[in-house]
């Protein structure tokens, strides 16, 4: 049965700008949406999209101009839109399972109330595990891990012994918490593994992507800060120590020993070495390549990585640096006129070919 | 027993240049083939590593050399070879096994005749699931999901609830499909997750590699075109929409909203900002960073990626830039000698200790 | 219990430097270290953190000056520190369980004495395992793979059908061994996939990170050579032959068909191209891009990837290259001035807004 937007507009608490009789049938992002839909606009440069949309309504940012379209005017639009899309689309509920018998948990276990443990995980001796805690299909928790409470780890994530893990983090599906860290030393022409009598410890509230490693540290713990989030298929090394509420962008890999500070931000395909110390609230922007300590504060791109402005300065330069090639060829047949041709061996830039 | 060279021409369909008596055990590539084996060579450029290798026959495209080498000349040498290679070691046949007891299928799941369930997998609530599918073992398929027909998922692959799978569909091991987007926004100091109301939709014939990771949409699904091929380590964020027959090589990185149209190809560990458009036939080379739309056809090289043309001017003229730099030094001298030494203060160029 | 200082020195067989009477009550390095802890010194940089740390003894190399801090003195820091770790917190002794029973393995697998398979694992037809191997939970080991003595393959990693396994071998979680090369030639507008008849073959003593996946080849191995040690989210594609005793970095990816040599070394992140070789002891530092065949011994940086010597001073001139174009811009002023403004239309370098 339809909705109409006079009920949305009550339902997501907003103030109506339209006919309060149109019907609804769903709601959807601006690009998908059809006809009989309604769709979100958080931002000005929406207007455009809104008007060409199929929509038949809008969930709308006080300063968007819907070009006339029905709307409903909200102060938070993705909270807003959060609420028509379960609407129209509910999620699913899960039954609780409790224990499951086709899950595999060793006697030496202790599980708190309210644990979910799906068909096929395995939990093995000396875990525990705090109240209201899921472990889905396939998880794999070795010996001696603690795990808080609230916790959701996603099916066929791994954690190794010991591991530690505070209370409503998630893992995500086949993210790998604990192998051994990638050290060795050369003896005799072969490579020995280090120590691998660390663990990895994750501070509460942390959020780790699919396939995404940690690795153990090498005597003692690799440790995620509080409130950190960390996208898929990142690599953490051995003996890392990150800060509280970092945001690590998908495939960026953090090399052994290296520390960060709170609020550090890591786009997509950063590389850090190891041993180095990443300040407060410093940007390392997409696939920068970071082989020094980074102070507080600063914004880093590049590879090697380069305060922002510089890095900037010096793409901007390489980007006319043909022409400046050019350039310089006229410039140095221009001196050589004024010198009357002296020094015709020196001083002259070669050809491309003779380069 | 051996093959003779003329069985295995008429076997492939060849004709033969050689003795049809030669014994042959084993079909190899060049440099790993023995005496008695039979190798390819598809291209003209393989002459010498045909005289060279051990190997006592070649099947061979029509403008290759073979140096006097016993040879069956084909049209299609990689569909000749692969014959070879079945006829002397057959590929092994998996029996049909049907819904292994050991695997846990839910009773509210619907599956089509002759699907493949493999022990160990998991198959949750109101999953359905097409005629001719196999699941292999460990394989989470969590509720809600579509899966078509002829569909190959391989073992420990991850399926979030309410992914689409189109026909014949192959998804590699440990690849993970509508795992929580990474969306957050910063309310008291704190990272909140966005909505994840969204699902991953993957159209026909599109194949997925190892441990590949695809997230879920806000609001709407992520969508992988039909045909589109994707590799090894591959993150595709939420709410991307990838056209129809991409090719997306190993450790590409898509940001979240990014769209691309059809016969895209993506070289190996390029990364793509979000909220872009790439074009069709675009292809980005191998490591681009791409932070713009690229229009169809154009193919983009560097960090940040420039038109490939551009890109190599660009890298030539930095390769060559120490060089440039030196006699730009020379440049500065002869004509502060030719101004009589003015402006001593000024326009020169800093020694590399000051700069 | 506390151990003294003189009872350690004992123990891990080095000279006491200080009161023997010190009780210890841990082992930590020494940011985390604290009071009634020894920890480690391995280099005499390490001096002031030595100084600045909370620890109650070292455990320290002949060169490095402790401060007055007792300390034990030993040739080899690491294997001291372990066996101090070790002794306060003695490693985890798994049960051995046998073939576990809610394993499902094979009746026509053949399994040597000795091996350990965990709950929830799996093991196809036709594969043989070696003895003192340990199988954990959910690792899947499909039809006619061959393992040898002394294996360990971590949780949830997954073996496709025909990969051989050498004696000693490490593979940690998540790792997908033996999945399809991406190969594919474009028929009427579709990808086909090429022939996947080859397998993976990993010689002995070698490591396998998590989650880093080998392709198979296609008509014949790809091979990883002995002692080789792969670090986490590697991709090696199909057919790609490494030698012996490489170290390979967390995200390399390397594409289908190239070689290595002995003892060469890739960093992080670093990729490489389709069908070249990197020479024996080469190393390719972090990030690099590699086009090109590599010869033994040269070290390689920056994408495109050039020997190292020459990498770095194009890095410092790019650096320099802003500075570097303001002075050009008044050499060109200069030179204008000589020559009486003539010719004022060519040989002006673009003023930045106009470029």
């Amino acid at each position: 049965m339809p909705t109409t937007l006079g009920e949305l507009a009550r339902l997501v608490g907003g103030e109506l700008r339209g006919d309060a009789r149109i019907a609804l049938t769903g709601a959807s992002t601006t690009d998908v949406a059809r006809s009989g839909e309604v769709t979100l606009a958080d931002h000005p440069d929406r207007a455009r999209a809104i008007t060409a949309s199929l929509a038949s309504a809008v969930i709308a940012s006080p300063n968007v101009d819907c070009g006339g379209k029905p709307s409903i005017v909200v102060a938070d639009v993705h909270a807003a839109f959060a609420t028509a899309v379960r609407h129209f689309r509910p999620p699913r509920v899960l039954a609780r399972i409790g224990v499951s018998a086709q899950a595999v948990v060793s006697p030496a276990a202790k599980l708190a109330a309210h644990v979910e443990v799906h068909p096929g995980a395995t939990i093995a001796e000396d875990v525990r595990i705090g109240p209201h805690t899921t472990i889905h299909a396939g998880v794999r928790i070795m010996a001696g891990c603690t795990i808080g409470s609230g916790v959701t780890i996603f099916p066929n994530a791994v954690l190794y012994e010991d591991t530690r893990v505070g209370d409503r983090v998630v893992i995500h599906a086949g993210a790998i918490i604990g192998a051994y860290g990638f050290g060795y030393r050369q003896v005799d022409g072969r490579h020995l593994l280090s120590a691998q009598l660390g663990n990895v410890e994750i501070a509460a509230d942390v959020e780790i992507g699919a396939a995404t490693t940690i690795d153990r540290g090498t005597y003692g713990p690799t440790v995620i800060g509080e409130g950190t989030k960390i996208d898929n298929l990142v690599m953490v090394a051995h003996n890392c120590r990150l800060g509280r509420h970092n945001l690590i962008c998908s495939q960026v890999g953090i090399a052994g020993s290296t520390t960060t500070g709170d609020y550090v931000v890591m786009a997509g395909q950063v590389g850090v070495r190891d041993h180095v110390h990443i300040g407060d609230r410093a940007v390392l922007c997409s696939k920068a390549g970071v082989s020094n300590d980074v102070e507080a504060g600063v914004e880093m791109l590049g590879a090697p990585a380069v305060p922002l402005r510089q890095a900037k300065l010096q793409m901007a330069a390489v980007a006319k640096l043909p022409e400046m090639r050019r350039q310089f060829r006229i410039l140095q047949r221009q001196l050589e006129e004024l010198r009357g041709g002296v020094d015709d061996a020196d001083g002259r830039l070669p050809s491309d070919q003779a380069a």
